[in-house]
């Protein structure tokens, strides 16, 4: 069939949609998925997880009855087909920009999101709990479906959400988007017996026969879906004897695989499911980049790939510039392994994020002593605890926001032991386009109040490696957190020789007047420049900076030193000024008897949103130019 | 065969009871079930797990070379036994006291607790993590066991750690300790998954034949094992045909299930287990309490019974007096129906606790609108967001140390998409006999940095009873945390009517001459209590009590009221001083330019052991006397 107009023009909501005959939903597909690979291909975002999905996408807004049935898409990568289908298609090119779109689904920015996403594996504990709602409000006619990878299914919540839906009788249908990736490859037992399901012969028979044989039968009829049925519970039976497995062990009844690139089979595959009642999964295989020969090709790079040519797809390189500093991660990802070598006690720990961390460099070259645990960072924690128990050195790596999720096995299960587990926290502080939830604010005050727990952000590459260096030297027998940013330090020529870093120490850049800013981080670069460029306008004044390396221990005698010198002090970290360094600079003034004026900079008690770094840095004040407007109030 | 010794008193280390013949373990086995009941009738703790695991545990400490082989019991509510083999036998009698043994195992205590437990779930990850450490030690001879139950198998950390597990090639023996319970009856899919593998005849045919066959032979013969092998085999095949089952989908060898209470079985099934590499799970079938047929029978009451006569096993009432303020747990669990009955869309949530946090009355009363989810924390939450999504309104109860497992879900799903939780925290503040793992002593420092939510802790039952009924009227549109204490309140007639308690107000109780206190929670009564005693002995000197109600939002306008008065301000609660109230107070003070002396009473930057609440108290100067004597100094 030719595709002789454009169908995505004339969809502006899944009403319009479900109007096309199904014939035409893969003409839909291509252009949704061309429609994706044009604008993400000039305003970068996450591309390979939508490709994967848009016939997924088109059929479940083709058959489901949406925004009243609830899709609910777990982390949230894939769903760019789906906003772009309701109502966001115009929009779609601010995807992530400052004011723009969310580039995860979000229930402030569309009644067609049912649930907000960004970290991994809630969405079937979140479509349990609506289709609970549904139940006790008597809708018993809504659907509630949750589309989760294989990766975010190795997070343990998803199954404790399975546990719990499987004895419930609500309307919950659970769409397995198997992919065999994460944004690295899918690690863990759970990925090799999908393979198993998915590689058996009597699938792949399932889907090249029987499939291909149906493929141009577009006929609704009753018979015809009985035939599917029949031939799902067929292929089931194959690969699959009675309750033998995973999922039917949960008490959810289980179909598939299908092929989820297959839209006629889908389309009709859902149309059976929407009449099961109760708890039931639908296996679909994908492909993660599908339609983009590159992203298929390398999926970990096209997992969010930057600027690319939108025909060849090829990648349009950032211009390198040898000037630049180094990413913080290459930095831990490289010293990692010079620690390593001369330290045989140390392994490197990652919940599913060896790319984005780095810590792949390590992988490659001691892959015996570098462990992808999946998406899992509770047991990333109390893993790393057990290897401490036993007298190894763990370099648990985690991207702050994440860290959250490990809160209780970082008390529990390393701090209450004093386990010499060291954390380093990647993308602390804000992230810039992904957003409120992916932003590292809360590491500092939920941290802090931990006894037992070293605290520290270094300010450079040189700390980093510092802080590196000495949590796995003999100068330390506690628990070690190091919280860097996302994105580049400030030294090009990094590779510093190593030193300790002396605990609970911190140090003086400028001494200063009658002000003085604290600040602990990267983010203290910000006040370096703002006390630069003061200078530069108002030569006669100068202000005090120190850098604290450390939360905790905290350096009080740094702090006696600074409050008995200056009359006016300044606070400054990238995370939530309640509980955070300010919280530690104010008690300590408090119960010290200093009665200075004590301003604190850090984010606001707000959830702050997506965009640049640089314009949100602005937005709360902590870029220099704010910075230097405040120190000449 | 007689017992014409007592064997207990012969074992002081498992080498000792390496030293007896097989035959005599089932006499150990019942010796060491009658010092648990004695021990436990008169120092009150947690009874009916150790009871159920005495075969267990006789049985790995004489089969495997402890303390170098690890056994790591999950939750460790059942290892009295393996503590009183372990040479603290003596000890045991001062059970959970301050300054006695802890009431879990703990690394600090005993080179056999191979590490702390507490909280659920965590087994698996450290003993992947300690086998992990053996091979990159080379010590490939070193066994480690994770003893978990079919309760503590719902917690997603389990589910984490057996996928990771199962790519690995560490030597780790999962036992699944299979008692159907966890505190109250278990839940969930899994657990009638367990119930539908036990209960197959070919268990029972296995478990009745086959061993009782073997019963009588102890020999250690090299066929006989090939034999118990084969038959494990067979019993496996019968029940759950190749790869079929949960735990070979994530890649374990599966054998069970077998009696827990048959030692020449455990013995014999053990020893060959021991020579299997790789991954593995052993399935065991136990009763919780087994011995003292009460306890059989009423496994909930059992868990923790309190006092009772170790004869009858009959409980020893603690004397009901009818002027006793009745337990915070209960004007929640009566409070919850009264609302509920006026507003449908109520709804309560417990991951496993119905009974400690009394929920099981609205269970009782309303069972289609309370959820017991299982010892799954982090779906709790979840749960609870996609049910506020759809305009219910949820009330999730968890216990305040428990929460730090959902910490990313309270932020990521709840605060961040304003959905209108209320989330009540039992057991907040100091927990007593519990001890480190269990006190609710963080939960105010690490809530407080969240934007968007509301934060209170009642002093008293009508400020329970009527926080309770703000957050589910129309008052509130926010997340709302109420956390209160373990144990009783202050009001015996407490069944007040029910208020707004108008959000961010706090309460003068006393106005006073130069000092004030400003209290959150019930740790104002000892507040109370104190100046009351001053009043005494002084009675020229008056000090100010301001019972703060809500940390969040913070009442600066009776903050300012107090530092514009008094010279000398306190704070005090049952949190972290680090991040809690101590730091919101010095935070405005410091932001406001108030320069009064400030003094905070709270818990200290450590971990606080076990011990009466009493005697805890006491420690960190948080008792009348300390306090009042504080307000003299």
């Amino acid at each position: 069939m030719l595709a002789v107009e454009n169908l995505l023009d004339q969809i502006h909501l899944p009403k319009d949609l479900k109007k096309l005959s199904p014939d035409q939903l893969a003409q839909v597909a291509d252009e949704l998925r061309g429609y994706i690979i044009k604008v993400v291909s000039s305003h970068p975002g996450h591309l390979g997880a939508s490709l994967g999905t848009v016939e997924l996408t088109v059929a479940l807004h083709y058959v489901f009855n949406t925004p009243y049935d609830r899709i609910i898409w777990d982390v949230g990568h894939q769903a760019y087909g789906h906003k772009i289908l309701t109502g966001r298609k115009e929009l779609f090119p601010t995807n992530r920009c400052y004011g723009g779109l969310s580039g995860f689904p979000s229930m402030s920015e569309s009644e067609y999101d049912a649930f907000g996403t960004g970290h991994s594996s809630t969405s079937i504990s979140a479509a349990l709990g609506m289709a609970t709602a549904s139940v006790l409000k008597g809708e018993t006619d809504r659907q509630h479906i949750a589309v989760i990878g294989d990766g975010a299914m190795t997070g343990g919540m998803a199954f404790e959400g399975l546990n719990n839906a499987g004895v419930s009788h609500s309307n919950i249908l659970v769409i397995l988007n198997d992919n065999g990736i994460s944004i690295d490859a899918s690690s863990g037992a759970l990925s090799k017996y999908f393979t198993r399901m998915t590689a058996s012969k009597s699938y792949n028979h399932f889907r090249n026969s029987v499939w291909d044989m149906m493929g141009g039968n577009t006929s609704r009829h009753h018979s015809h879906r009985r035939f599917v049925s029949k031939m799902i519970g067929a292929a089931k039976s194959l690969i699959s004897p009675k309750q033998s497995n995973l999922f039917e062990a949960m008490n959810f009844r289980y179909f598939g695989p299908i092929d989820g690139h297959d839209l006629h089979t889908l389309v009709e595959v859902l149309e059976d499911l929407r009449t099961i009642q109760g708890p039931k999964l639908l296996h679909v295989v994908t492909k993660k980049g599908k339609g983009l020969k590159e992203a298929e090709e390398s999926p970990t790079v096209y997992h969010a790939p930057g600027k690319f040519d939108s025909k060849t797809g090829k990648l349009i390189p950032e211009g390198i510039n040898l000037s630049l500093a180094p990413k913080y991660q290459d930095v831990f990802g490289k010293t990692i392994i010079e620690l390593a070598k001369k330290n045989p006690k140390i392994v490197g720990i990652t919940p599913a994020m060896p790319t984005g961390c780095s810590l792949y460099m390590m992988m490659k070259k001691m892959p015996e002593r570098v462990f992808d645990v999946g998406i899992a960072e509770q047991h990333a924690v109390t893993f790393a605890a057990g290897l401490a128990a036993e007298g190894m050195v763990p370099f648990c790596n985690i991207y702050s926001s994440f860290s959250q999720r490990a809160y209780d096995q970082i008390i529990h299960d390393v701090a209450l032991q004093r386990l010499p587990v060291v954390f380093c926290l990647d993308r602390a502080g804000l992230v810039g386009e992904d957003g409120a939830t992916h932003h590292g604010a809360f590491d500092l005050a939920f941290l802090r109040p931990i006894p037992d727990l070293i605290i520290s952000a270094p300010m450079n590459e040189r700390e980093l490696r510092n802080l590196m260096f000495t949590a796995q030297s003999p100068e330390n027998n506690l628990p070690f957190v190091i919280r860097y940013p996302r994105g580049r330090g400030v030294t090009p020529r990094w590779k510093t020789p190593l030193e300790i870093q002396p605990i609970g120490k911190g140090a003086c850049i400028y001494e200063g007047g009658d002000t003085a800013i604290l600040s602990i981080g990267h983010i203290g670069n910000n006040a370096k420049k703002a006390i630069e460029m003061v200078r530069k306008t108002h030569p006669e004044k100068n202000f005090g900076l120190y850098n604290m390396i450390y939360l905790k221990p905290l350096d009080t005698g740094l702090l006696h030193e600074v409050f008995t010198r200056y009359r006016r002090v300044f606070t400054l970290e990238d995370g939530m000024i309640n509980g955070g360094l300010a919280s530690a600079v104010c008690e300590f003034a408090a119960q010290n008897g200093y009665r200075q004026e004590l301003i604190p900079l850090g984010l606001p008690d707000r959830f702050i949103s997506h965009g640049s770094v640089a314009d949100l840095q602005k937005a709360c004040g902590l870029d220099a130019e704010s910075i230097a407007r405040m120190l000449l109030q």
